[in-house]
C-alpha cells in the first residue's frame, strides 16, 4: 500500500497532478496495486485561504506519506508579497523540513522531440545525463545572511556530511548507469568548493569502478552547450545546480517534458520542473508529460518498482511516437491536442 | 604617445600576442600613432624564472602604462603548485591590484562562422551583445572564507559602491547601444542579490532611457541558450559573470574569436577569452583573432579611438569572408592557415 500526497499548487498545476493521477489509477488497475493520493493545499492557492503557502497541516502530511507529487507554485497574484510570505520561501522550506538533499534531474532528449531544440540535432541527439544538485545546503541556507543600506551578504558553507551523502548518492546512481561522474565546483576560487572536491574524492575510494572527473562550473556550462553527449552523471553544489540542471533541461528542448526528483533520508517529492505557465492556466493546453514522468520517478526512487516506471516512460514514447502533440512543443503543420486527450493516450498506452 | 604592456603569458600566448603586437605596428604607422610596447613576464614564465607568477615589477609596470595586454596564463606544469602560487591567484591579484572592476565579454557571432556553433544558425545569426561582469568583488574576494577537516566557507558580499559604479558602467554601455539592460542575480533566494539589484535600480533613476529588465540566473542562462537575440547588455555579480559570460562565448561557437576588457578607475587590462591551449603552444597553430580583437578594444575603450578599432574588425571579418581560417574555425575542406599567415593577411586589410 502506497501512501501519495498531491499538492498541485497553482496556475497549470491542478491540471498535470490530474493527469498525474489519471496515470497513477491505471497503474493501479494494470498492477494491482493499493495506493492512497490525499490532495492537500500548497503555493498561492494555500495562501489565498491560510494566508500562508504552507501550512502546517499541509507539512504534516508531506512527512507523514512515501511520496509527494507537486504541481507547480507562484504567479503574478502573489508575487509582491514580502520575500518570507512567497512561494521561493515555501519551496525552500518544504525541501529543508523534509531533509530533501538531492535533486535528480535527467537531461535526455525524446527522439521524437530532437528538433524542437535550439542545439543542433546531431550535436543534442542521444544526449541522456542526469544532475545531481544538492539541495538543502550551500548558500542557499548559509548564515550569516542578509542586508543593509550600505552592503549585502550570503554564506556559502558546506559541512562535510553533507557533501559525503549527496557523493554517495551520485556515485550510487553512476554505478547503475554509465560509472562516469563528474564533480563540479569552483575549487580554483572557492575554499568552500576546494573542500567540497576533497570530500568528493574521499568517497570515491568507496566506489573505485566509477571514473571521477572534475570540472570547473564555467567550463562545464559551456560543455553542456557544446557536446551534451559526454555526460553521464554530474554532481555540484546547490546554486551550481540550479543554473546547470536549468540549462541542462534546456537543451533537450523540452522542458515541459522533464521530471525531477527530491531526495531525502525518509521522504521523497516528485515535480515537473517547468513553472506554473499562469498565461495558460485552467485551459486544458498543459503539457502533462513532465508530471506523469514525475511519477515514473517516484515509482523508480520510492517504491522501488523500475518495471512500472519503464511502463510509464514507454507509454510516454509511443504517444509522442504516433504524433501527438501539445502546443508547447507542436510544430506548425501539428494536429495541437489537449491536456487531457494526451494523458488518455498515454494512459490508453500503458 | 601610448603606453602599452604586454604580459605574454605561457601556452599559445606568446604567439597571439606577437600577432597583436604585429598589428598595433601597423596601425601605428598607418595612423601616424606613437605607440611604447614594453614586455613583461606573467604567469607560468614569470614563475619559473623568479618563483611568482606576478612579480612586483610586472605589476608597478602594468600600474605605470595605458593599457596592458595579456595573452594566457597556465598549464599543465604549474597545476600541481599550492593554491597562492597557481596562475588563477596571480590572475585574481592582478585584477584587485589594478582595481579592474568591470570585465566587459562581447558576444557576438560573425557571419561567416554563423555554422562553428552547436546552436541552429537561425537561433544564433544575428547575436550581438555585451557580459558585463563585476570582477574585483563578491564571493571571489569576500571574508571570511578557508576551509578545516569539518567544513569550508565563502562569503558572498557587495558594497553599496561596489555595485553603484558597476552599474552605472552598464547603464552607459547600454546607452551607446541598443538602451536594453538585463540585471541577473538570484534574488528570489539570495539577499545579496536582491541588494544588488535594489542598487541597480537606483541607478536607473540616472539613465530613463535604459529599459532594465531583472532576471534570475538560472532563466538567464537557459536564455542564452534559446533566444540569444533577445539582449543587449547584460550586467551581473563576479560569480555569475564567471558562468554567463562563458555560455555567451561558446553559443557563438567562436572561443577563438573572443576579446575581453577589463576596466577600472585608472586601468584596464585586454586578453582574450581563451586559455593557454599548451597542447598546440609554439605551433604556429593558434588562432591570434581574439587577441587583436583585445587590441581593438584597447583603442576604443582607452585610447578613445573607435575609428581605429572598427578597423580592425573590419581587417578581420574580410579576412575570414576570404576563407581564410585558422585549424581550430576550419571545416574539413578548408585550407588551414598559420597563425602568421593569418595575421599577416589581417594586417594586409587593414
Ligand atoms: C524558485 C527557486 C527558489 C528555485 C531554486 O533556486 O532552487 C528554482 O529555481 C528551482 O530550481 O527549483
Ligand atoms: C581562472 C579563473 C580564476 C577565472 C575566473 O573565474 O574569473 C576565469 O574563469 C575567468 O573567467 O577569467
Amino acid at each position: 500500500m502506497f501512501k501519495i500526497v498531491t499538492i498541485p499548487g497553482d496556475g497549470i498545476g491542478p491540471e498535470v497532478v490530474a493527469s498525474a493521477v489519471q496515470v497513477i489509477n491505471a497503474l493501479e488497475e494494470k498492477y494491482d496495486l493499493e495506493v492512497s493520493i490525499e490532495e492537500h493545499l500548497f503555493g498561492g492557492a494555500s495562501y489565498d485561504v491560510h494566508s500562508e503557502m504552507l501550512t502546517e497541516e499541509t507539512l504534516e502530511a508531506c512527512k507523514n506519506c512515501d511520496a509527494v507529487l507537486l504541481g507547480a507554485v507562484g504567479g503574478p497574484k502573489w508575487e509582491n508579497l514580502p520575500h518570507e510570505k512567497k512561494p521561493e520561501a515555501a519551496l525552500l522550506r518544504i525541501r529543508k523540513e523534509l531533509g530533501l538533499f538531492a535533486n535528480f534531474r535527467p537531461a535526455k532528449v525524446y527522439d521524437a522531440l530532437v528538433n524542437a531544440s535550439s542545439l543542433k540535432p546531431d550535436i543534442l541527439s542521444g544526449t541522456d545525463f542526469m544532475v545531481i544538485r544538492e539541495l538543502t545546503g550551500g548558500i542557499y541556507f548559509g548564515q550569516p545572511r542578509g542586508y543593509d543600506d550600505t552592503k549585502g551578504w550570503n554564506t556559502m558553507v558546506y559541512e562535510k556530511y553533507e557533501v559525503e551523502r549527496i557523493a554517495r548518492l551520485a556515485f550510487e546512481t553512476a554505478m547503475k548507469r554509465e560509472k562516469r561522474l563528474v564533480c563540479i565546483d569552483k575549487a580554483n576560487v572557492l575554499e568552500c568548493s576546494q573542500f567540497w572536491r576533497n570530500i568528493v574524492h574521499e568517497v570515491h575510494k568507496d566506489f573505485p569502478d566509477v571514473e571521477l572527473t572534475d570540472m570547473y562550473v564555467d567550463n562545464a556550462a559551456m560543455q553542456v552547450v557544446r557536446d551534451p553527449k559526454q555526460f553521464d552523471v554530474i554532481v555540484t553544489k546547490n546554486l551550481f545546480g540550479d543554473i546547470l540542471s536549468d540549462i541542462s533541461g534546456m537543451i533537450t528542448g523540452s522542458l515541459g517534458m522533464l521530471p525531477s526528483a527530491s531526495i531525502g533520508k525518509n521522504h521523497a517529492l516528485y515535480e515537473p520542473i517547468h513553472g506554473s505557465a499562469p498565461d495558460i492556466a485552467g485551459q486544458n493546453k498543459a503539457n502533462p508529460i513532465a508530471t506523469i514522468a514525475s511519477v515514473a520517478m517516484m515509482f523508480e526512487h520510492s517504491f522501488s518498482m523500475q518495471h512500472v516506471a519503464d511502463d510509464i516512460y514507454k507509454a510516454i514514447e509511443k504517444t509522442l511516437e504516433s504524433g501527438m502533440r501539445t502546443a508547447d512543443i507542436a510544430n506548425s503543420d501539428d494536429n495541437i491536442a489537449s491536456t487531457t486527450e494526451i494523458t488518455d493516450a498515454i494512459t490508453a498506452n500503458l
